[in-house]
């Protein structure tokens, strides 16, 4: 590293909008910019959560000057508690994030974390690097983009942003602010391509107020509004749409209680007055003066909404009369799961609103005339596109390109990339492991490739248990092998098909000789399993994982 | 079942769109309208396919008449090789669908299905049935709605379909036929509900030959196009763009390769003279001449274009220069694997373009504004919604109130319902099992709720198999416990687990008293798994399936 060069190292949310977590190194000092979890894939068989590989950061700590988070949703969190876990650094966030933040550390985390708040506008000195977070509007409020000031030149952060002219709650975006940057030289810009591939721009939030007004006004029975519990802006005005009608409110569903306690104690969620009742009291209220907002907009299995849908949920039945509105957009992967909750709250009589069509969910995120906007106000000397997917990134560039900026001082990375930069010129290093790790129970990171080829095959065709007890002496079985299946075949209705396994068993261990070494349970135990294997497959069609335990007796 | 009264029964396609199977029986005479299967859900781990519950049809099969298969798609002929695997019974279908099942069948099945060549127009007699297929638009060639008269009244199945005024292969649907069927009058329709929920007319097949022809003519280098094997009617634009631009054309993938062989053979394919080449020939061609037309649209595992992706296709590389159209909707539940499978593209350097914007699809069924046109032309006395998920059906069924048809004669009803049905009334009997049952390799319908349960634990933790040998007479172990696991740790990281779990193998097992009968091994068993399981919870965090082998030496 020349001197004078800044470094740019993402390891999260690049390849993925997930997990989001940023490097930025100069003369030895690091700054980091948020520290998020992504969620699994569905292959990820049993894997809670995936973070950042951390180890760079461990390795360098005493070089860390700060994390500073732009926002509160778990993409840009979520990672902190596993990293406090390793190391402690300062950690700089608006209000409302902080209170987010800090339900999510146990004591030692927040001891490790001291955290620092930070405001739109002041600036907070970072080793050499000079922060100054600046307004943006998001699907959350208090969320802000960064203006990082380094030696090198000046870093334009945006976080995930879009400009909303006429927002529910708080200020536009501060295109003012921006302007005085591009007017001071930007260096490098790190742009959010979340919606690179959506064309126009963004729809405000307010706009849904006509929608919320339009299905208040004609639903007779109870209103139960499912949304996102960080999306505070749609619940702020749920809860005005229900004032304006004469309904109480009432929240369901943890994530929804917590968030929402935190926004209102901090001042980000206002109650008209006599608006707000708890669950308890919805059974009492008549049915035109409920209004229930509640988790599960995705299809979580365990949230509010969910268990509504099928009568798990014991404080709301859902009955003819009720209208569910979905909230949200479906995150590709979850349209299953909210598919059969809306054709189950159908069954209960309900009436369902959901969908693009539904009108009731916008983007918190710039589309592509917004993205334009920034890059061609900014003017940055070098653009990454960052938080989003493989060909996310690779629209964004395209965008870059059609404004006239040079193809090589657009850089579409990969996590783990090193982009070193100065106005001299810019060059890719070695990259780092950026693997994504996973984590899965109490532990972080032994889940891996050879992990989830075992875990497929079991929930393909389940496993198999052979025990076979052998007379050491004759080489005959002492007695009839016993087999345990599970996921496999129902065994109450196999017994022929477990018969004949056992009298493959039977002949496989008959006919074996011995090794050179004189009788050797262990080999037995793979020949019977290469054997129950193959006799499983050409019975049945199914390849189960098969445990043979022979004992020598 | 009073004299004179049409029985309605549907064995699939209600509150799915796939499997469909309908019973229609008047007077002890059955009537079958399509066999489909359905893909399974992403929880129904291993399962291959899903079937109709065939119960009824084969304890009633004397009484079967006849099956009539409305198109080729799998959702409609899939399931009949499970069902002539059970009985005989002739099976009507057009050219092109019967080509395709002939493919299906093996020869015994064949033989038990007598298959008849049916024609759009022309009347099969089947018992009590009269037959008469009607031409509708479909992503098919040769789909047919039915009109079926029967002494009860005349009975109007639309089966699959829009209404296209410019298709890009045969006729408009059939809108004479349909205005003579309103004119006999309708007792009962049975109409498409897949886009129910679609406001509007869905475009017509003809508007993506203007996309085409833009992509091929900005392309320079080759150009690759995955779509749906069966969309005979986009195959057939491709090659005609193709042949246009001085392109040949190479087909990829083996369902790609069968039907677009069958449907040149049955005259539902043309190729322009010099168009066509076999996929080994295209490395030789100059890159601007080649077309490429690929299974693999909804990113499945093993199709061309996800092999092209990750570069296990060895006839065709992906390079920077080539050109991919995902000419396809995505199925939901498919969307993270065709999203991969883009991202992969980019990586390799192609251009992909894919999604709504893309303009490179549409759909094959009836939006809204068709299903009304549909509904007031027809006016039947009685109407049911099919082929759709329960919220589906249900917008299909409010379309039909908003025309004005009496709510109590439209029936939303589940797989199993049965419908009595005459002019003088309607009411439904008790329901039949009609759960769908679901293929795991050779093996039909043993798979259940408990296997399902046992695969998804082990999918989520893996499984651990301890093995204990105990002295039965100083009930110390005789050797040390050993310790097989696949899917939940990675032994060779977990030693000191290990070691520890076999320590509290040791522990429990040397406490244990023995039974009222002595030493009971079984019971033993139970013992070490219920530790094992809860040491492991605690320790790790996982629940796997515990087998524990005791032997007594």
């Amino acid at each position: 590293m020349a001197a004078n060069e800044l470094l740019f190292l993402p390891l999260g949310g690049l390849g993925g909008i997930g997990k989001n977590c940023t490097v930025l190194e100069y003369e030895g000092e690091i700054l980091v910019i948020d520290v998020g979890i992504e969620f699994p894939s569905e292959e990820m068989f049993g894997v809670d959560v995936v973070i950042p590989d951390f180890g760079y950061l461990v390795e360098n700590q005493e070089r860390i000057r700060g994390i500073v988070v732009t926002h509160g949703h778990e993409d840009h969190i979520g990672g902190l508690p596993f990293l406090l876990d390793r190391i402690s650094a300062p950690v700089y966030a608006t209000p409302l994030t902080r209170g987010l933040i800090e339900v999510k550390l146990n004591a030692e985390q927040l001891r490790r974390a001291q955290l620092q708040t930070i405001l739109a506008g002041q600036t907070a000195r970072m080793g050499q690097f000079e922060v100054t977070p600046f307004h943006v509007n998001h699907s959350i409020p208090d969320a802000v983009g960064l203006a990082i000031r380094t030696p090198a030149g000046l870093v334009v952060h945006t976080g995930d942003f879009k400009i909303d002219h006429t927002p529910v709650e708080g200020e536009p975006a501060d295109l003012g602010q921006l302007a005085r940057l591009s007017a001071e030289g930007v260096l490098l810009l790190l742009s959010d391509s979340t919606n690179a591939e959506t064309p126009g721009y963004t729809l405000s939030e307010s706009r849904l107020r006509d929608t919320f007004e339009r299905v208040f006004a004609h639903a007779d029975g109870r209103i139960i509004v499912a949304t996102f519990a960080s999306l505070l802006s749609r619940i702020q005005m749920v809860i005005e749409t229900a004032a304006a009608y004469g309904r109480k409110v009432a929240v369901a569903g943890r994530s929804m209680e917590q968030n929402t306690a935190i926004a209102q104690r901090l001042g980000y969620l206002h109650w008209p007055a006599d608006t707000q009742v708890p669950l308890s009291a919805v059974n009492d209220l008549p049915d035109e003066q409920v209004v229930i907002i509640a988790t599960g907009s995705q299809g979580e299995i365990n949230s509010a909404l969910a268990r509504m849908a099928s009568g798990r949920f014991r404080e709301v039945r859902i009955r003819e009369g009720d209208t569910v509105l979905i909230s949200a957009k479906a995150i590709p992967g979850n349209e299953t799961a909210i598919h059969r909750n809306v054709d189950n709250l159908f069954r209960r009589g309900a009436d369902v609103v959901y969908g693009p069509p539904a009108g009731l969910h916008v983007s918190g995120h710039a589309a592509q005339e917004e993205l334009k906007f920034i890059l061609n106000l900014l003017r940055p000397v070098y653009f990454v596109p960052v938080h989003g997917a493989y060909r996310m990134l690779v629209h964004h560039a395209r965008l870059a390109h059609e404004l006239g900026m040079p193809p090589e001082n657009v850089f579409v990375l990969d996590n783990g990339d090193r982009l070193y930069l100065s106005l001299e010129g810019a060059h890719l290093g070695e990259p780092i492991p950026a693997e994504g790790v996973m984590v899965d129970g109490d532990t972080v990171g032994d889940v891996g490739p050879s992990i989830l080829r075992d875990r497929l095959t079991l929930a393909q065709d389940g496993v198999v248990v052979a025990k076979v007890a052998v007379d050491g002496r004759t080489g005959k079985v002492a007695r009839q092998p016993e087999i345990v299946a599970h996921g496999f075949v129902y065994l109450p209705e196999a017994a022929e098909l477990i018969d004949a396994a056992n009298a493959e068993v039977v002949q496989v261990v008959e006919a074996y000789q011995g090794g050179s070494q004189g009788y050797d349970a262990n080999q037995m135990s793979l020949i019977v399993e290469r054997r129950l294997g193959s006799f499983f497959r050409s019975q049945t069609g199914r390849n189960p994982v098969i445990v043979a335990v022979v004992s020598v007796v």
